[in-house]
């Protein structure tokens, strides 16, 4: 049971089979605060290992599905069906299911980006939910406390009009050219989308950037390179950023930064304040007013904005938090709405419009970077 | 489910009610990797927070009770009663619960330091657990992927012969004369046993030193300091080491650290190489061959000595995990040894024996101190 | 004298009176390593504080010039005039003393940006030295012995081939508009040229990536902003670079990031190693090889490459050396030069190319931005 | 010249010939700062090597010394001769170069520890120094601006009555048994004295304690240990303190720490705030008052007490300073002192006094170890 006593929510799982990365990251993101049960799946789209996976969760076999539309079906006909499902498919995949279930009337937590075309994207926004099935889009990063908490100093005018954003996501796992389950469809247009490192990672420090300033960028200049021979997608990202009201931006984003592991981090500086944080180590962010010495917050700790309950801390400052349990505030929170609990948490949790957006930013950088830098607006792809 | 299909461990809990710290900590390592679900509970000695706390959890009203006693009984007569019960009481209500369900047959998970006494440990110590009940500590620390790392290197032989180690676990939460549920039973003799901080969070920089280096401690020289007006035990403890086979240690726990929210850290220099690790940053850890550079491995990244499965490194590298994940690694990795599957984690786990040893560096620590730091053997407390 | 025993160099200044900054900052970098002696200057274009000034450094009072002009003809004209002349004037006066000083047979060391305008740059290469008079352009940071290291690793193949590179100056000193001997001059385009943050910072970050790398610069695309209200020039630079032989580069400078002291960083990531060094803490550096633990490497610690006596090492690893001592080593290695002794140094002091290449960028850089970030070729300014 | 125009002040030095180390960086410190001219020398006990090394220095031939005895007698007698003499020999020829200089009416500047032997330091101490002559002991750390900031907040009261200090300095050059210049005379008990690490690297841990806190230490516990076979002398000190007022103290110093470059550290912990601070970053301090977030004070940036000129700050935070200019500024106020301008340093530079408490922790705690660590007086000593 979830520890407010509710009981759990009867969860369903498209993708995330055997050797599934991110499926394995939702299961326990759903397990850890108790407000899930899974009880059903369509874990691949090969019926074998689909029945394996399945056994191996301890999933009854009358809810283990071959395909999605099925469980869609099946699953809205039962009077034990599942109340949510999280979709953790490659991008091309997400559309098809976020339809069914949410036509079913059955709550939706869809991996990012939200599809693989910002056409999809559009046409999923357009859709009618069933019996007010709800969507979450799980850009995790902003479940970290402190992210919400910095979200909150540039909210509360702590850092007064904001001049300067710096987005970064190096990582260097595809330095090389590699095979592998996770590396193939990232690196495949038909699975992907017209985006690597860009929709991989780069739409994680672009959501990252809008959650904490709350600015929409009104136009973008890119650089997309793809360094490794024969590799079909960009595995670096360098981009220029207006943002509205003025600001100006830059992101990096890099799959071949040697020596980087999951670097993404956050600069904001506006006219009176600064802050920084690195995701690597996400229990400490830097705070500075002009004219006064840096200041080390940390989550759970003494901090200049009262902590909120929708930061989720759950042990002291000190004892780290990472990002299975940010992870982990995405479903528990989305747990309160679908529970109709979840004003104390309206405007945080990603939505399809941060999705479209997300693919709108994808759009327009994949068209800037064609046309050779040019600045493009992205309510204009 | 667990990842692995089996069957949830049905768990009990003793101690946890509303506003204890420990017992939720627990709840969410026990859920963490799916291995173990929560179906009854003596939460409190108190019987209306007992059961107002055991419904917030949704357990079922006859298995919420009023006395670790009556829930041994009633559970081991059960058919579906708890397989394990996870104690969570201030120190001096550890021993009686850990025998009662060791002697009913049903797994105990402990909270640190074992008993308040270093008679109890070793009574407990000398119990027959009925069929075959197990018995796990959790200093949690060792849960964590780098200390289990550092253990390889110095097994592997990678530091050489240990020469220097030291210890530190730093807090301020009690810099002032405060009252709180968490600080009043802390500093309170008759329910923490004769140490303070050297019993909270001495014991746990000792047993990381011990778990690390498996270097067992010769004889210790210890000032323990008060420095609060009105505490009756130690906020500040300074412990010279002599370790078997030569080496020396130092041991810096304090609760007035003005600045340090849970600095545990463990450096261990040998004969070719050391390494540094701190908990408030616990992916990260520094490996230095003599004459070489400095090299910073990273939970789950690249590596000297390969990561074993009993790491349980679950997410890549560069994306954190914390505390919950290696308090968690401990529940599942108990969880194996329940099942019978416990070969892979063997001598992995806290036992009773480090218990004993726990409370014997308790016991040593304080004699030393009251006879102004001469040495005393830790094999004749 | 010098530690090897040389005589000291006679030394002139022009700039550098009372108030200044860089002034006492090259003098302290002339006697640090013991090579030069000042003896005359031009310390300011108001003769009252000339010679103030001179007094207060108890240079002769034959030797305290109200012009450059007429230092140049006297001391040109002593038997023990000045061999070498220190010109830390305002960008708009570097032309004029530098020109001067050559023809008149004595060398010349000079703070950066070259001038201010590149014509003037390119007058400047055309001028014909007397007596081979040498040049020394104060990109003083490429004297850090790491720095020196990074281009050492980059020369040897360590990194392979170059694919991305990260430079970023952040200041705030200029968050507010301010007004002071400091300031004033720099964001005044009559005295610093058509750059403000670009010329004073972003000039250092372009010269450290180019003195690492070794790459020149295609093409730039370039966003310059002032924030601050009635600022005439720009307080912050995004610029994404395109580098000869395929590596892609960003570049942040900015004078109103809140929280950065002087932040110069550099990042470099090749097909096999990646690196990163920051100006705040010199004396450690990232070095990490693909698929291998990130090694941090020290001023005079271990190291892969071994030190060659350019980096100019004084003190052992672990004593840090700083701004100071990396300026000092220009001086001192330029002093070998004038003394016939540079051979050592070759290559590695930034001459008046380089002092083109940086005002090609500054160009080039206000060039794209006046074009709406079109793509300049920095041999098109 | 200085900077303020006064005229160089004529310097001597004993020791420091080819290839010694410490000799180097005295003489850069005596530059650094414009106030010092080296004239005379007595470099080496071994004649050819003083004569090499004094022509390498460009001294005068007349002015190369074959002893101390000799120099003392010829510059006191000359009219141009030395006025300060630094003395920078192994501690055993400490002793004898001192009292000769003051004797002789000249300025010293001493290494430390002060001697080889407490009988010799209090010698010292009694001798009547003619003509008013000066003592600097230099324990250069004392030196670094953020240690004066670190004592002037202490002496503020902004941390409250002092509880904890944790002082360390490791290092790992004599982990194995070496040979050198450096190594040989360090390890040899006739001419260090009777402590190794401790008198070596264990007196600037404790100096700086003690500089800092204002406290003086009651009594101390000691470990002393020699690891390396053969070694005569402790490479590893682990010691125990008590302040006076109550305050506790931890002091490890280290040669065989791997890892460890010269990490020397100071944290102080008061009723209301703490501070730490490390010598291989010295541009950077926390402090942290009780409940609020950390803060990161720097070296010339927003600190909470104003700077004083006796920080000698001399360029803008961000810009690294270093051990160089650490040390710089002790010889630069003690030109101070010697014209009669040292008030606004009084009281901050080491003298015969803090080496006679250094030489009695050293005494103390060697004899502290040879009686397994009972508590010694530093008083009786």
């Amino acid at each position: 049971m979830a520890e407010n006593g509710a009981a759990r929510i009867r969860l369903g799982m498209v993708g995330g089979g055997t050797g599934a990365f991110i499926g394995y990251v939702h299961r326990i993101a759903a397990r850890l605060d108790g407000d899930y049960e899974l009880v059903a799946g369509a874990l691949s789209s090969r019926s074998d290992i689909a029945r394996e996976s399945g056994r191996n969760l301890g999933l009854a076999d009358d809810r283990i599905y071959a395909s999605y539309e099925e469980m869609a079906r099946a699953e809205a006909a039962r009077k034990d069906g599942i109340q949510a499902v999280s979709i953790v498919t490659p991008n091309h995949m997400h559309y098809g299911p976020a339809k069914a279930f949410l036509e079913a009337g059955i709550h939706v937590i869809c991996d990012k980006p939200l599809t693989s075309t910002l056409e999809d994207a559009r046409a999923l926004a357009a859709i009618k939910p069933k019996k007010g099935a709800k969507f979450l889009l799980t850009h995790n990063y902003t479940g970290y406390p402190l992210v919400r908490q910095a979200r909150e100093l540039v909210r509360s005018g702590a850092l007064g009009k904001i001049r300067v954003v710096q987005a970064e996501y190096p990582q260097d796992w595809l330095t090389n050219a590699v095979s592998s389950k996770q590396a193939d469809w990232r690196t495949d247009p038909k699975r992907s989308g017209a985006g690597g490192a860009i929709g991989d990672i780069g739409t994680h420090a672009y959501n990252l950037l809008r959650f904490v300033t709350g600015l929409k960028t009104d136009s973008l200049s890119a650089d997309l390179t793809s360094f490794v021979e024969g590799r079909k997608l960009d595995d670096n990202v360098h981009i220029l950023l207006r943002l509205q009201g003025g600001a100006k931006g830059m992101l990096w984003a890099s799959q071949v930064a040697v020596g980087c592991e999951n670097g993404l981090q956050l600069r904001v500086y506006g006219e009176k304040a600064g802050l920084e944080w690195r995701q690597d180590n996400p229990n400490q962010m830097w705070f500075t007013e002009f004219g006064k010495p840096k200041q080390l917050l940390t989550r759970g700790g003494s901090i200049t904005v009262d902590p909120a309950p929708s930061m989720n801390i759950r042990i002291p400052g000190g004892h780290p938090e990472g990002y299975l349990e940010a992870f982990a505030t995405l479903y528990s929170q989305f747990a309160q709405v679908i529970r109709g609990e979840g004003k104390a948490v309206a405007g945080l949790l990603p939505s399809i419009e941060d999705g479209i957006e997300g693919m709108s930013f994808i759009a327009a950088a994949v068209k800037s970077s064609q046309g050779d830098g040019k600045w493009v607006k992205l309510s204009e792809v």
